[in-house]
């Protein structure tokens, strides 16, 4: 590395570390010697560009505590894959971005850059953060009911759901191995395509100019899960305006059954598996689970094995309608979260719109650029067919003009 | 528990420590105390049976090595999904079955109880040799080749590979996270159906007897990856004659494109996957890697993106057709291995015969009971449609049935 360059590593790392004091967006950071030691050997499409990896994710360089007090200083010996991929995609690992507790709902500390005194939703808590504040341009999250899309709609940041498969949960703390997908963070459709297309190898693509006549956007009449709040609404007002002022096509669609029963099929299929996952941590800690999450798990033990194969079999029947998707249809457009981040800090709010979509292993995307009606940022989703992430991703980038047009 | 059955977990324990000496197929074996305790809290279909755990899914009650050097002594703090299903099922987690380093290639120092001199076969070589030698009746492993159907095969025991999705990987040592699938071990077909009902909550269900003229197997005229050997063409032979002679109906047929695409497609997703998921080790403990993962992975990280995501475009197109299937075909039969054991233990032989429905994720069991040219087991590799477990192993059961027939 140049001076230049090391210059400018050190002054992002001082203004991350200085701004986190408030913040609280990352539970780890890297020192500047190793950070300047690494960066000079990176190589590839991301090129020494920061990324925040979120503390659910096994490192080797920095302790993972899954923002629970049982692993509080823990040390793994092995490294999640995600930080492999990010490592050879050139891409530098500046530090843990908090979770809530095993990214379930006990909130991180972390506030909101882009709604003071508001939650940044969760449970990338962390991840979300740290890109709306621009202390890193990229973050890795994940999602299990609405983890990226919700906090990235609080935040006012991108965030990217992929199919499940494209990205590897392999040392990532499991919540529900069914339902638990790796995400990206970044601050515009742009950048999250370049790091979607660096982080699988290119079998994501990032969006290439294309007339917006050839899109057709559905908007659903009605939701399986209840209506939208005024904010929701007033985001889809806008998107759709923003949709027909750059020519895209928007029609309204009712939902197939399938996206109704698989919001139904998320629970007990999350319930039976956590708990599972978290059989250790309750057998041998649990007067160290927060009350949330103890209270949830004893009501998780009792889904039984008939609740959960027929929730799988649902799960299973909803992901074979969805491939047939909606004709003439490209992507679905919903509003990303139940409203505006929620004032105070004691919830992260609710994953209400994101749950079919996780389940099905639909590519969603957060889009910012509406605002609701206490004018906090108020995210859109775009929702492709699984298998389908660059669509999503090109989609996405349509919508995003359409919102910045002045 | 009362006296009787503390004896007899003793018995059992005593039996398997002392077998161990010579067939080195457990890395570490629970102690007394800790078994009575844990055994009498176990509740659930697996009723206390003794299970034994592949060393690359992480426990917290026994050091976890992966088969490596560098891993020598490592104790997780967090523990893979599958034991904590496993408890919940009330099945004894016993020991560590040995495996190849990483689930790769370099052998375990295991013996095969049921060909001596010869290899157990890989990765998964302490679960199936411990299965053999009936030391437990119920193991799990990890198949990212052929590591779960090869073992069962050399060592004349039951394996199953299930679909993908069926059974989590989370808490694996990963080598390619597109491949790895979990699997599991029995001595009958009934028994490994039995513990896959149980560890999936239900979602496959254990065969229930079904007249055998209901029954097509098709087996293929000619293989994209090669000829039968003379053992794996008189397996065949004897399993025509075993089906014909229950009354199941045997049609040739030719392999669709989709079964060669994916063979060939499995080594550019495999290398480039490795290469990522591996890196840390690379970095920082490169001697302490045997010289056949050190060259593979050489090889491995020349895999480009471009190489990776066509391989990967093939995969989910093969995918896409095999959910087609073949038309009047109920299940196809192969050989499960290229021979017999091989003799010696420089090599845990090839999964030639497996990788193909490791990356289409369609779930393949192999059947034991007909001998290759040198009198050892040569196992036929029962295949279903991905997501049809339960046929795979009903039409498994009905090959066992004849196979078993005097």
């Amino acid at each position: 590395m140049n001076a230049q360059a090391t210059d400018s590593l050190r002054d992002a790392l001082a203004r991350l570390r200085a701004a986190n004091v408030q913040l609280k967006a990352f539970a780890a950071v890297r020192d500047d010697d190793s950070a300047l030691a690494l960066a000079g050997t990176l190589r590839g499409p991301l090129a020494g560009q920061l990324v925040a990896v979120k503390d659910i994710f096994d490192t080797t360089d920095f302790p993972t505590a899954y923002g629970s007090a049982i692993y509080s200083g823990h040390q793994p010996s092995t490294e999640a894959a995600m930080v492999g991929i990010i490592r050879h995609a050139g891409g530098l690992v500046v530090g843990k971005a908090t979770t809530t507790e095993f990214a379930f709902l006990q909130p991180s500390p972390t506030l909101n850059p882009a709604a003071p005194g508001c939650t940044p939703g969760g449970s990338s808590s962390g991840s979300a953060a740290a890109v709306a504040a621009g202390l890193v341009p990229l973050a890795i999250g994940s999602q299990t009911g609405g983890s990226i899309v919700r906090p990235a709609s609080y935040c006012g940041v991108v965030g990217f759901k992929p199919s499940f498969g494209l990205l590897p949960t392999a040392g990532m703390k499991c919540f529900s191995w069914s339902l638990d997908t790796v995400g990206l963070f970044a601050r515009s459709v742009d950048e999250v395509a370049a790091f979607a297309q660096a982080v699988s190898g290119g079998r994501v693509m990032a969006p290439t100019p294309r007339p917006a006549e050839g899109w057709t956007f559905g908007l659903p009449r009605a939701y399986p899960w209840g209506e939208p709040s005024a904010s929701g609404a007033m985001a889809m007002a806008r998107a759709r305006e923003a949709l027909q002022a750059v020519g895209a096509r928007v029609v309204e669609v009712d939902l197939p059954d399938w996206a109704g029963e698989s919001y139904l099929a998320h629970d007990a299929v999350q319930g039976w598996e956590a708990a599972r996952a978290l059989t250790r941590e309750v057998e041998t800690s649990l007067p160290r689970l927060s009350d949330i999450l103890r209270d949830y798990l004893q009501e998780a033990g009792k889904v039984s094995d008939e609740a959960y194969a027929s929730a799988q079999a649902v799960a299973r029947r909803a992901r074979a309608g969805c491939r047939d998707w909606l004709p003439g249809v490209d992507v679905l457009l919903t509003p990303s979260a139940p409203d505006e981040a929620p004032e105070g800090f004691a919830t992260t709010g609710a994953s209400t719109w994101n749950r079919a979509w996780t389940l099905l292993g639909a590519p969603t995307l957060n889009v910012p650029g509406a605002t609701g009606v206490n004018g906090r940022p108020m995210g859109l989703q775009v929702i492709a067919p699984p298998g389908s992430d660059s669509r999503c991703l090109a989609a996405g980038a349509l919508l995003e003009r359409g919102l910045l047009a002045p």
